[in-house]
Order: structure tokens, then sequence, then C-alpha cells
């Protein structure tokens, strides 16, 4: 027997009409019936569903061409909200957010990613619920859940695959285990590509190619293009910091193998470098502080990081002409020190017609971009127009069977 | 007033059904009806319209569970042509195709690119022609032309942009100009980006992560990543050539920089160096065939070559983790040679996690590949749903006046 709402159906639901309101395409009548091809009434029914479900709100009437002034409507971001996990090697940030990606309420903690998964996905559901509370919102309100995790990630299943810095996590099924707890739909994507979406849907929407890389502990790039974010077969795209650049020829990097960029420019390799030089520095806040402070070994170094990491992005640059790179990570933190080092690798080397409207900027969501990424990745999938439909109509029968049964 | 049939409409027309059968998804009344949440009466007037335009064909009953067996439909490649160019530096490729990019009648000639546009697009109208002529089809058979060209292309104008190999052709509106004379869709990308997507659409549909390297007189790569050609934000993506590698250091290249790729691993490059020797050696294929014919100091010029090709192709590996790269370009007549030197870096030096599923294998369609995208371009654009709708639509209006006329 067919089902009623095949998944794949191409029907315009009411799905797609959010959509159009969401995206500013068509908010009116008028424009949604001539967008969809619809009848009047069949417009009128599904805008019903989406009012009488909060997802959209009559939002007065608009200027028209005469005749009776024919209502507009907005998206509703407080139809519900969604759960976001952005988790680094040492720290994570979870927020609530409601369907615009505004944090309802946030927390950040200090958490060991290498423990066992189990452990710290017992944590993430505890502070999960804690957050749902501190939200003051109902249960039903919760429509998905985003996590970012500093690994390669199945993105399908949710799965970490072959990661390098937690180990034990390698195919734990971290998408299945939180779907189990929560019963909403779970996606799991790695942490920079987290970040890249996170500036990409808040701040760059309009630009469809972008790059955004992190320089933290280590360095990572996370790619958009064509307004997709691209994972790459295995979940493992974006892997600027084990290119090999001349200045790095020899040196040991914590993957194994010798000349990577990571090896010289990261965080780490640079608080090594300066504790080589007698100074205190520990992580890349410390290089940043001593930069900042106008320590001129500190600020030196940065410098010539930036360079180092700009001949990398070269590639970046060279391979996919994106229009802005975003630099992201705790050294983003020192600013213009790292971001002109950057630019002048990436002028002086790639393409002029590649360069001629790049432009590099730092990232604007700073330590929120992975967080706010893993909620967007959340709120596209939970409101795109398949999905949409399916969950009205799982409500609808779920009503039809109470009624059934009272 | 609405148009009847507005560009941008998200109901299922015939274009959305000719889709489903084209790729296999839905070939029986059934099926469609599920696929699309048609009625039975709606998908019936629209197979007829697409079976009255020929562009599909009843294929005989399928299998069913019982009752009166469905109808199942197949898609008819013949129900058009398409023109397609590729166009090399000193070569060029010209072919009729049917839908499916199945060639009809060919030609290949050399043709000098740096001429001035209007007379190579002259001949190059002369030829199609021609070709349609040959291939004894009617002029409303053709529904689209593809034309690949070795520059940076601006892909939704179909202009060349800063091409430095053809500076004359600078913002030359060539989809234009064939528009004009043909009265059918133009589509034009750069030469690179044609070979992959014909190899991309031929031989690796199933495969939305591949990379198709040229090794020519230059060295370009195009990408496909999500199923889609990757153009970049000028159309300038791709551009592996002139990324620095440590063994070029200080060789001047044709860019005006120093150091790239393009300087020592191309084609020119490679025959330069066989000249310094003592050999006889003018382009690319000379280069081959002194490999070929064992001569030593050819054999280990390609081998070294392809060495640091397999070096810059790290880059593509690491950031774009593709599941395959494909060789292609006049220096993949040098065979195992080539991929032996380009196989050793790329195994080598990528990340273990992004190279453990990655094939690296010679192109299939050799020589043919630009010419086989570009037509696959043009065919991809021609049966896209809402263009099939457009144009039903459009004939449907040009019998009705007629008829009212007559």
């Amino acid at each position: 027997m067919a089902s009623p709402q095949p998944r794949s159906r191409n029907a315009p639901g009411a799905g797609a009409i959010l959509q159009l309101i969401r995206t500013g395409e068509a908010v009116t009548r008028a424009d949604i019936m001539e967008r969809t091809g619809l009848s009047r009434s069949t417009v009128a029914q599904r805008l019903e569903q989406l009012v009488s479900r909060r997802l959209i709100v009559a939002a007065g009437s608009s200027a028209s061409t005469g005749g009776r002034p024919p209502a507009s409507f907005a998206f509703n971001p407080d139809a519900g909200v969604v759960l976001a996990a952005g988790m680094g090697a040492t720290h994570s940030r979870l927020a609530l957010t409601d369907l615009d990606g505004r944090v309802v309420v946030e927390e950040s903690s200090d958490v060991d990613i290498t423990q066992e998964p189990d452990a710290v996905l017992a944590w993430i559901e505890e502070r999960f619920l804690a957050l749902v509370r501190a939200g003051r919102r109902a249960p039903d309100d919760l429509l998905a859940i985003g996590v970012g995790v500093p690994a390669p990630v199945e993105h399908a299943t949710g799965t970490p695959v072959s990661p390098p810095i937690m180990p034990g996590w390698d195919g734990y099924p971290i998408a299945e285990r939180l779907r189990a707890a929560f019963a909403v739909p779970v996606l799991v994507d790695n942490d920079v590509n987290t970040m890249a979406w996170g500036e990409h849907a808040i701040n760059w929407r309009d630009t469809p190619h972008m790059v955004y890389i992190k320089v933290g502990t280590g360095i990572g790039l996370g790619i958009v293009a064509d307004g997709r974010v691209q994972r790459g077969s295995d979940g493992a795209a974006g892997d600027i910091g084990h290119l090999a650049i001349p200045a790095a020829e020899g040196i040991r990097c914590v993957c194994g193998n010798t000349g990577c960029l990571e090896a010289v420019a990261s965080g780490r390799a640079m608080a090594q470098q300066l504790r080589e030089q007698g100074l205190e520095a520990r992580h890349s806040r410390d290089v940043v502080d001593l930069a900042r402070s106008g320590e001129l070994i500190a600020m030196n170094l940065v410098r010539e990081s930036g360079r180092l990491i700009g001949e990398a992005l070269v590639s970046a640059v060279n391979l996919l002409n994106p229009r802005v790179i975003v630099v992201g990570g705790d050294m983003a933190h020192a600013d213009q020190l790292l971001l002109a080092g950057i630019r002048e690798a990436v002028y002086q080397r790639s393409l002029p017609l590649a360069t001629r409207h790049l432009r590099i900027v730092r990232s604007v969501l700073d330590d929120s971009a992975g967080v706010i990424g893993a909620a967007m990745l959340a709120i596209e999938h939970v409101l795109a127009p398949d999905v949409v439909d399916e969950r009205l109509a799982e409500e609808e029968a779920a009503r039809a069977a109470s009624r059934a049964a009272s």
C-alpha cells in the first residue's frame, strides 16, 4: 500500500510553503499561489496547517495591486527549539536556540573529549535536559539536536570515523544514542564543518563559496561550496593542517608524518616554540596573550605563522576560488597580526583572478561558531520541506488516533 | 498577471516526471503517482505530453502486485540532439550527440584559439551546421549547445573572464552569440570542467566526489563535489597548475610567477627538459612517444613529473576527500608511468582516512572527455524539469496560436 505521505513526494506541501515564507521568497497568498502552482483553497489549507502549528504567523497586509489586501505571513522562530553541542578537544559549549539559531540559554565547560564516549554523552544528555528546563521549554518544543565533534564524521549516520584525537569514539553511534534519549532527529558533523556552517548561516548566507579556517591547538578547514558544506567521500574533507609546507620540512607532526603545516603554525606548535625561547606558554591562548601584550618574539611568531597558514591556504584559494576566507579558532584572537600574515601569503601567491574579489576576515561568531553551526545544521534539517510535511502528517495521525480512542 | 507556467513553480510537471523516468527512480504509473503525489489523471495527462513530444516511450508492462499490469516508460534519447564543442589551445573536437551523450557525428580539427573570437566562432557555427546536416537531423531537433574553452568562465553568462591563453576573448559573450545563431540554450564552461563532467556523467555517475586532472600542455583540475561541478566564486576553481611545489622553486612559469607545478611537470615543461638533454620533443605527445618507445630519460622524467603532480594532488585529496582521481590530457597517454608517479606521492603524503577508498585511474573518455562533457552539460540543462516544462508550455502556446490563426 502506498503511504499517504511518501518521504520523497514532489508536490509542494506545507513544508515547501514554509520554506518560501522563511526565505522571504514568497510571503503573500498570491505570491505563494504563483510560486507553487497550487490553488487558492489548497494554499489556504496549508497556511492554516502552518499557522495552527505556530510555524508561521500572520504579519499584517502587504501593499497590493488593488482589491482585498492579501494577508502576508512571517516565519515564527519560536515555533520550537533545538539543542546544540559544540565539542572541542578540551572545551565544550552547549546551547538551546530558537529556530533562527538565536541562543535561549547556553553554557560552556571544560570536558575532556578523550574520555569514553559513554561518559561524555551521559554528561551531554544531563546538561541538555538542564538547558531545556532553564529555557522553560516543554519537552515537546524540542525539534532536533545538532552536535559538532573534533573528528571526521560519517554524516549520514552521525558516527565518527577513525578520529585521531578521540580514538575511543571510532564508529560510536552518537546520533543514534541521542535520538534514543530525546526522540528527535540528531545531526552530527565535524567541528570545523559546524563552525563554517555557523558563520555561513549567520553572516555569509548570500556568499555561496566560502572557507572557514580554524587555527587553534590544531588547524582545520571547513568548506562551503555552492552554498553547501563539503564533507567529501569519507567525511575527511578540509584537512589543511597536514598539507606539507616547505618551512615545516623534517619537523615531526602529531599525525605521525613530517612537514605538516600544523607542526609549525598551530597554537600548539607556537606555544612550544615560545617555550623553547624561555617564555611561558602552554596553550594557544597564552600565545595570544603574549602577542597582544606586545612581546616581540610572540608577535613575530604569530605573524610568521600567519604567513605559513597563508601558504597552505593558497591551495584552498586556487582549488576552490572562495569569495571569503573566515579565520576563527583561539589564535584568531591575535587578530590583525595573524590576519596580516595570512593576507600577505595568500595575495602574494594565489592567482589574480581568484583573489580579486577575495576577502579575508575574522570570524564574527568567534567561540560560538561551532555551537551555532550545530544548531543551524539541526534547524535546516528540521525545516526541510519533506521533514516538515512528515512531522505534520504524523501529528495529524496522532490526533486522529486520539480522537478515535476517546 | 501571473504567468501560466512560472519558471520557479514547485508543482511536479511533466519535467519532473521525465526526470524520474530518465533516472530510473520511477518508471511505472503507480510509482510516478506515489513519488509525485499527483492524481492518476494528472499523471496520465503529463505522460501523454511526454510521449507526444517523444521524450519518453512506452516500454511494455512491468511485473505488478496484480490487477491490470501498469505500463512502464523509458526515456527516449533520440527525442533531440545537442551540439558540443571541446575547444583546446590548438585543437578542437566538435560533435552532435543524442540525449544520452552518444555521438551521432563528430569531427576534430586544429584551431588556434588565440585568434579573434569572431573568426573562431564563425568557424564553429559553420561546422555546427555541417554536423547537423551530416547527422541528418532537422534544425528543430537541436535542443541545446555546450562549449568548453581553455579559460575561466563566468558560467551564468557563458563569458570568459581574464583568460590567460586567449586574451582577446576576455568578456566575449560566447553563449549570447551562439544563442542568437541557433536559437537554443547555450552552456559554456571551462574546458577542464567539461572534461570532469564528461567523465563523471558517463563513468562515475554514482560517485559524488571525484576530481579530474588534465595533464597536457598545462595542468588543470576539474572538481565534482556532491555530484556537482565546482566552479568557485569567479569560475576560477580547480587551478592546481599554479600551486607552488618545492621542486619548482625559482623556476619561472608562464603565469609570471615562479615555483608553479606547471613550470616543471606539464607536457610543455617536460618537452623543454627533454630538448635541453638533446632529445627532439616539441609537444606533450612527443614526450609520450619517447617514453613509450623506451627512452629512459623520458621514462624517468614522466615518472618524476607524476610524483610532482601527485604532491600537488595531495592538496586536492586532503581538502576535498574525493573517491576517485581521474587522470586525463595528452600526458595520460604515458599511462602507467605517469599514474605510478602520481599514486606514489598521493599515497605517501595524504591522510590515511582520505586515501583508504581512493582510486587513481586513467580517463576512459580520453580525448573525447571535453566534447562529451560539454554535450552532457547542455543535456542536463535542457532536461532539467523547469526547462522541460517551459519548453512544453511554449510549444503548446505556439500550437494554440497557429490553430487560432488558421
